[in-house]
């Protein structure tokens, strides 16, 4: 088994191990990796006209997600994004930024 | 005077006596009182189907509030609450949600 099988195994047989709410958010930890280019590895936004996805709520999100892929709502790179997304990767991704806590200050 | 004519006067005042950038942020505070009931006194979401908006990029914040004032993006309540914003609220209340300081923790 070469070395890339081995964690690919791994890391299934590890996510396997969770409940199924923790199973959807490390399914969409790593299915994020590719949102990571503008939203940030944590979901905080990369560039000023990407919106920050950390701990937004999964409904919202969700939602989102299928309006991108239905083309309800509009966005060249997101309409893109979204158009393979089965609800299932839409659920895990819904949950992998909906579990980072987020603190917010506000200014004086 | 009453005494809430003296506390708006008095705001006013104080206003006006900040540099621009701080002004859009001390003015977009108090006009965003209105989004506060879905969207939270600091910019974090009450409502499961609303977004946080707290930190978000004042360029997507503002790009947003255009789009549902146009209905180019549709939401059945934020169409009617963006449609009688001006360029200069919409400025306003994306400085103060842009200068909401947020911190992310991923889980483990």
């Amino acid at each position: 088994m070469k070395p890339n099988s081995f964690c690919t195994v791994a890391a299934l047989a590890w996510v396997l191990a969770l409940p199924a709410a923790a199973q959807d958010v490390q399914a969409g930890r790593q299915r994020a990796q590719a949102c990571a280019v503008c939203h940030g590895p944590v979901g905080l936004s990369t560039t000023p006209d990407a919106p920050h996805l950390a701990g937004q709520p999964a409904l919202y999100l969700a939602a989102q997600l299928r309006a991108y892929r239905s083309g309800a709502r509009r966005h060249e790179v997101m309409n893109v994004m979204a158009r393979g997304l089965t609800d299932e990767d839409i659920a895990q991704l819904s949950a992998w930024y909906a579990a980072i806590r987020i603190d917010a200050q506000p200014p004086q």
